[in-house]
């Protein structure tokens, strides 16, 4: 861990969702060694390359390094993990070749317990985690839409920060995209909790509705605040202090963007998978295990869950 | 209140929906003089009478009294009360022509204070309640099928059974209609509410499944348990002891009839009124009121009311 993050570090971007698409052609634009390696739609994006259109500018990544295996690509210094966490039995079998003596593995997933995963493959002191506050969505194959490029958030799993910490953040902030190293990362995701648990699962459990609804409607707008609250309690036991006024934050910021499709609503309509344990099961297990109460966050899930389970009987998996 | 109750009473029942129509059947069956206020569907109830399909035989009453107003009727001696309680706004002006000095209002409603709008308009002391322990639904106009007799329970409102109640009980039981008065309607009430609550609830806000889906998913029988326990723990703030068993009995009960489509489901995907309020909404404001902590039944009712809300759009009235 104290060994220099190159100055040029050989990178792999594993997926090619939205996320992989933008953060991997924002550091190829700015001349940064990435490597796709990308399982499907790898011909369109080999064809047409990866275009990313921000409120901004118009990114347009001609000829990207694209790979269909690990093995093609070898040991990287920075592989960015950018496959959702439904998806996370394939690590086992990608991670492996991507691995070097000092390889950094970030992963881009949402909410609690995905460094993990990642940990019991290439081994906790190479596992790192970003937050990604972003709005952007695939169109097709390689082809990317950023609403709202955000802020991303570094930090190391376990750990405070550490110079390589430092390191990959600086690279993001070189390639355009505004990052910051954290020293308790844990945190930031319960942080990112306090509005995806009550926005993105009230918005599917009340009938597919957009968080202006939510906000317009007393009962689930307090539903929300108590939510929140659940959280934050859960949280503190863990050490980590979220003020409240984080959370008149949240409903500031929510009030401010207006009518919103939150991102598992989207996956939940169009027959994606929806990150339901990492967002949903682990902080509701996480929070029992030191003896929060946190009833209505435990009856989102179960909602939730069962939903989800019914709704994969009509549509085919992606 | 201690008046003879008349042996041969003079009848309203006011509504044709399913119960209206099964219990008037019944005592017009057994003899009794039974007048029926009905606002829709009347020509054709004029024209073919009532007909009941139970699991042992059938009735049909082919010159059932029908009328269009409660002036035609006047002053009955049991006036039944068999609009939903989502109708309620119209009593003000059904009942009164129908009120003679010892009349005895028995409604049928579901829920929690169904009898205090009856109580505003008649009198408190001219108010009594029944549970309906019954499958029944109406297939057209004076059609009823019923599935399950069951059990019907009166009492009145706000007092223990009196001479009238057991008279009302023992005219039930004349007609067929297995009736027992009991000491405390609303305790009575409380106890119905144990199942209804969860299992109409649930049933609605997780898809629309039936009760034998409920039972098989781990996360929402927990819930179901969980809502139960809210639902007996207020209970007990107003005195009303319900013993754990009984939770146990509902679960029981419920395995044992399998595939069900409970009432509020039924109405809610038909498009017609559910008793939300009755249901939901006046256990949670009664049970706040007194300290009770029910969580779970709270968010239930704030995600059915925005539920149902939403469908309002989509169906006509009727």
């Amino acid at each position: 861990m104290n060994t220099p993050f190159p100055q040029k570090p050989r990178i792999a971007v594993v997926g090619a969702g939205a996320l992989g698409c933008y953060y991997g052609a924002r550091l190829a634009k700015a001349g940064e060694d990435v490597h796709f390696l990308i399982r499907s739609g790898r011909a369109a994006i080999m064809a047409r390359g990866i275009k990313v259109k921000t409120p901004t500018e118009r990114i347009h990544i001609k000829k990207a390094q694209v790979y269909g295996t690990s093995e093609e690509i070898g040991p990287c210094d920075l592989v960015i993990v950018a496959v959702k966490a439904t998806a996370n039995d394939q690590l086992k079998k990608l991670l492996p070749p991507l691995i070097g003596e000092h390889t950094v593995v970030l992963t881009l997933q949402n909410g609690l317990g995905v460094e993990e995963p990642v940990a019991d493959i290439v081994g906790a002191h190479r596992t790192a985690g970003a937050i990604c506050y972003i709005g952007s969505y695939r169109t097709s194959p390689g082809v990317i839409e950023c609403t709202f490029p955000g802020l991303m958030m570094v930090g190391e799993f376990g750990r405070p920060a550490a110079d390589r910490t430092h390191a990959i953040a600086a690279l993001f902030n070189r390639a355009g995209v505004k990052c910051e190293a954290h020293n308790n990362l844990e945190e930031q995701r319960w942080r990112k909790l306090v509005w995806n648990v009550p926005f993105n699962g009230v918005a599917i459990v009340a009938g597919g509705i957009t968080t202006d609804v939510i906000m317009a409607d007393e009962g689930l707008c307090t539903l929300a605040r108590r939510l929140m609250e659940e959280i934050i309690d859960a949280a503190a036991k863990f050490g980590h202090n979220i003020p409240r006024s984080f959370l008149e934050l949240q409903f500031e910021r929510t009030v401010k963007i207006g009518k919103y499709r939150p991102s598992s609503l989207i996956d939940f309509e169009e027959g994606r998978e929806v990150e339901l344990e990492e967002i949903w099961g682990e902080p509701v297990r996480r929070a029992k295990s030191v003896g929060a109460a946190v009833p209505r966050l435990e009856m989102l899930y179960w909602l939730l869950r069962r939903m989800i389970t019914a709704r994969k009987g009509k549509f085919r998996r992606r």
